[in-house]
C-alpha cells in the first residue's frame, strides 16, 4: 500500500491467518495500512499495556487505530471499521446500527467456521503440535466434513437466497453492497477449500450451495480484491496457519 | 421481569448457557425482557427467515429487538445493546465508539474461554455425546487447566491492574463503570469454577489473580445482579450446558 493512513496491523509474519480478515477489509475499501510483523516481539508488544494501550490484547491480530488506540479480536476490529469503510451495509430508511449488527452477526458465524477449522488440527491443546494430537484430529475431521461444513454452507445459502434486497440467486449476505460479512465468508471458503479440497469439491458439485460458491467467485473479482489476490501481499496458506491441509483429514464425505 | 419492553430472548429451556450473558445485561441494566423458551420449535423459528427476520440465526441465543429484527450471536447482541443500556463504558472526552469496541474486544476474549470450556467436553464433535469423546476430553483438560485458564486469568488480571481510570486493585475492566465485559467475565468465572472447582481453588489461593476474583465478588453483589442471582430466573449449571462438571476433568494442576 502506498502510504500510511494511521492504521497499523499487528500480526504474525508468514501466514494469512486471522489477520487476513482485516486485510481484506482494507484492500476492498482501498484504505491504506501498514503492517507490523515481527515474530520475536509481536505478542509482547500488543499484550503489554505499557507498549500498546489499555486494554492490552490477548492475542494477535491487533489494529492500531489513527488515535493510537490498539484494538484486538478480529470481530471487534471488523465491527469497528465496517461503518467507517462503508462495509456495514447501510440502507436508506433502515436503522444503521441494526444493520451493522446483522453484519456483525454474520461475520461472527463465518468466523466460527474459521475457528472450527483451526481446532480441527488442534482438538486437544493449542500448546501441542499437530503430530501429538493427530489421532484426535482424524476423528474430529469426520464431524467437520460431514456435519459442520454442510451446516454452515446451508446457513449461508439460506441467508443469500432469502435476502429481500436481491434476487434468489444473489450473492450479497446483507443488502446490495459488499460488507465485511461477504469478505470474511469469502476467505473462510478459500480456507476450507484448502483444508479439505476433496470434500468441498463434492459439496460444490451437489448444487445445493450455488449462491455461496458464486459469492466466492464474485468477491475474488471485485475491484481491490482482484488486484490484492494477484499481489505478493496475499500470502499462500501453509502448514503454520489457521487453515492447514493434511491429506489424512480430507475425504469426499 | 414485570413487563415487556419489546425485547424477547430466544434460548434453550433449562440451562443458563450462552443466553446467560444476555440475561445478565438486561438484569443489571434493569431493562425488562421476556423469554421464548421452547425446545421443540426454538431452532426452527430463529433459523427460518420466514418466521424471524433476515438474516436468520445460525444458532441460539437470538434476541428479538423492539423493531422486530432478530439478532443472534452472543457478542453481536451484547455489542448492540451495550450503548443503549449504558454498558459500553462511556467516558467524557473519549471516542465513545472506540471505547465500545474495547469493551467488545474484552467480551470476545472472555467468550473465547466460554467456548473453550464447551469444547472441553466436546473436543471431537458437537454431534457426539461426551461419553463418546471422554478420553479426548481428559487429554484436553490437561491443557485447559494448566495452560489456558491461567493464560486468560493473567490477561484479565493485567487488564484490571493497569486500568488507568482505577486503582491498581481495581475491578473494572474498562473505565469506572460496569460494562458488558465485566458481566461476561463474571459469568465465565462462575462457569469455570463449576467446571474445575479444585483447579480454580488453587489458582485463587495463589494470589496472582486477586483483582479477577474480586471482580467476581463485586458483580455478584451489584444491584440488579444480587436480586437476580437469588431469583428462580438464575438457573443452576447442569449436565447439559456450556459449563459441565465431570470430576475426571478436574485436578489441582
Amino acid at each position: 500500500m502506498p502510504q500510511s493512513s494511521g492504521y497499523v496491523l499487528y500480526y504474525w509474519r508468514g501466514i494469512p491467518g486471522r489477520g487476513e480478515y482485516v486485510r481484506l477489509a482494507f484492500e476492498y475499501a482501498g484504505v491504506p495500512y501498514t503492517e507490523h510483523m515481527n515474530n520475536g516481539t509481536l505478542v509482547s508488544t500488543i499484550t503489554n499495556p505499557a507498549q500498546s494501550s489499555h486494554p492490552p490484547a490477548f492475542a494477535p491480530p491487533a489494529l492500531k487505530l489513527p488515535s493510537g488506540r490498539f484494538l484486538s479480536q478480529t470481530p471487534a476490529i471488523l465491527n469497528h471499521i465496517a461503518p467507517k469503510f462503508g462495509l456495514a451495509g447501510d440502507k436508506e430508511g433502515e436503522d444503521a446500527e441494526e444493520r451493522r449488527s446483522s453484519v456483525n452477526q454474520l461475520v461472527l458465524t463465518a468466523l466460527d467456521l474459521s475457528n472450527e477449522s483451526h481446532d480441527l488440527h488442534h482438538p486437544l491443546a493449542s500448546d501441542l503440535y499437530y503430530e501429538d494430537q493427530k489421532d484426535a484430529s482424524i476423528k474430529r475431521a469426520v464431524s467437520y466434513r460431514g456435519y459442520r461444513i454442510p451446516k454452515f454452507l446451508k446457513h449461508f445459502q439460506t441467508v443469500l437466497a432469502t435476502n429481500p434486497d436481491t434476487p434468489a440467486d444473489g450473492t450479497y449476505l446483507v443488502g446490495t453492497k459488499t460488507t465485511t460479512a461477504d469478505l470474511v465468508l469469502f476467505h473462510v471458503l478459500c480456507g476450507v477449500s484448502y483444508v479439505v479440497p476433496r470434500r468441498m469439491a463434492v459439496l460444490k458439485a451437489s448444487g445445493e450451495y450455488d449462491n455461496v460458491f458464486k459469492l466466492k467467485e464474485r468477491i475474488e473479482n471485485e475491484k481491490g480484491i482482484k488486484e490484492y489476490l494477484a499481489s505478493p501481499r496475499r500470502q499462500p496458506f501453509n502448514e503454520h496457519g489457521v487453515y492447514r491441509h493434511y491429506p489424512e483429514l480430507d475425504d469426499e464425505e
